[in-house]
């Protein structure tokens, strides 16, 4: 505690307004995933919602600079992230009770720079095998423009083998 | 700064010994970022330690909880940040002044589940031309099992054009 | 010629009924590519039909026992050619007069076996830069199962410049 | 029979000396194929010829005029056949008895223009799972430059399931 009262102290005595909202979004992200609200902390720090249906799933998210890679746009990892995420989501909704879907695979094509106010990536089901699915999907930022396509390999295994 | 305040008390008042470890580790995360000592916030998230030479680009990683997908393993999309991450600062290292080199394709076969202490990247040139390069890495984690590989493509392009 | 003549009755000796089509199907080939009707040997061994239309390209192919590997359905290898040709040929349908597109990148995702009669490869522009292009194809066989996804980047280049 | 006499007549009447030599080897890819000497017509017509060890397969291929695209360098549709032949090769090699290997994606870099005399591509495998395998692979020309790298991914099923 003493450690993280001195991080913030430090973090805050030459903080912008704009890096305090940064911060306030950090600290967010910690706790909507600590409360269970998110899945995961990277769901959470990316701020992530998601539309759920039988056929595809559209998930959301803000451009932060939390995201940014050095040339302030953003990062390549965290667009696969997106694409991965909304993609895996759809396939682990898709396979039966006690079995769980894993990338084995996943080709990204970028198209254009993500910058703007957010990006919506809406995955959907190429084909839905008993052992493997294949899945795809694409991103476009707020303007419409569209950045980035992929597609994803699954492995649909016991949820007890996994890990 | 209020906000902050309560969002740490918030935090800290049902949080375990390692919950306030990860939050220390975030908000070092945080403070390395804004002292532009890691020139990114999802390097500085991802501890990433860095070394190049003329010919590869190794980065290793210590694997936390933050990056876990839902199966408590790492994120796919953490993995692609990592080896996007590492073709991408050898490609950089190698075009000529004044130029970048932005990622236009990954592709990535993930091997085994992300676990242990921690995880090194190692890319490496496959074709440089004038206009595109082609780079490759692949993953080990602290036990030695491979965890992925990938291919990636990039565009050279005058830096006063990205973005 | 003397050679050609004894190929001919070697093959013809112990020939059944449909291996003489299959030789036929391929002399016929051979002729076409000569004639100039195809623009290459490989187009008209897999008996390509093309249509064009600003937006897409559809490819007809019938499945002959030529393009079989070792268990009797279409060979991978033809596939990713039916792919990376109606790619191609969007691709370089849309590039400026003195121009070309050349593939620097192909992913396919193989979903059911080429079985059946015949094989319809549709592809589309994703994106349409100055530099680069991607596209992606669909294929899908004569009872409507589709059988491979894919997708492919374009370098665009002045055509002197190709080879 | 009528026909085929028709169809060699008709090719020989305007043939160059360059032309009767392809024919020959396109004869020849056939007799090779019905005498089971190689495995498929694609093997046959590519000339392959094979090495394979324990951890890698070395396919050695002639460039001729019928691999060529309309840009007369090598097809790209080649390339990846010759790519995938290598790495299913390597993964039918490593698989039980009673079992195959099939290529569910296969993802392909090309660097430099497919010319010279011949063409090596060597396959190792990367991932040997029970379920799945991951290879690589890489082609070189006679001259020693690389012209493609690849990935692919296949799944292993019992043969009696395969088709």
């Amino acid at each position: 505690m003493e450690n993280i009262q001195k991080q913030i102290q430090d973090i805050t005595l030459h903080a912008t307004e704009h890096d305090l909202q940064l911060l306030e979004q950090l600290l967010k992200s910690f706790q909507l995933w600590k409360s269970g609200n998110n899945t995961t902390f990277i769901s959470s720090l990316l701020q992530m919602e998601r539309k759920i249906s039988d056929d595809d799933c559209e998930i959301t998210i803000p451009i932060s600079p939390l995201l940014y890679n050095t040339l302030h746009i953003v990062h390549g990892g965290m667009t696969a992230t997106l694409l991965d995420t909304a993609m895996g989501v759809l396939a682990n909704s898709l396979v039966p009770e006690g079995y769980g879907a894993v990338t084995t695979q996943l080709n990204i094509n970028y198209i254009a720079a993500g910058i703007g106010e957010h990006m919506v990536c809406t995955a959907k089901m190429e084909h839905k095998g008993s052992k493997t699915l294949v899945l795809s999907a694409e991103i476009h930022r707020s303007d419409g423009v569209k950045i980035a396509i992929g597609t994803g390999s699954f492995l649909v295994i016991e949820k007890k083998n996994i890990g």
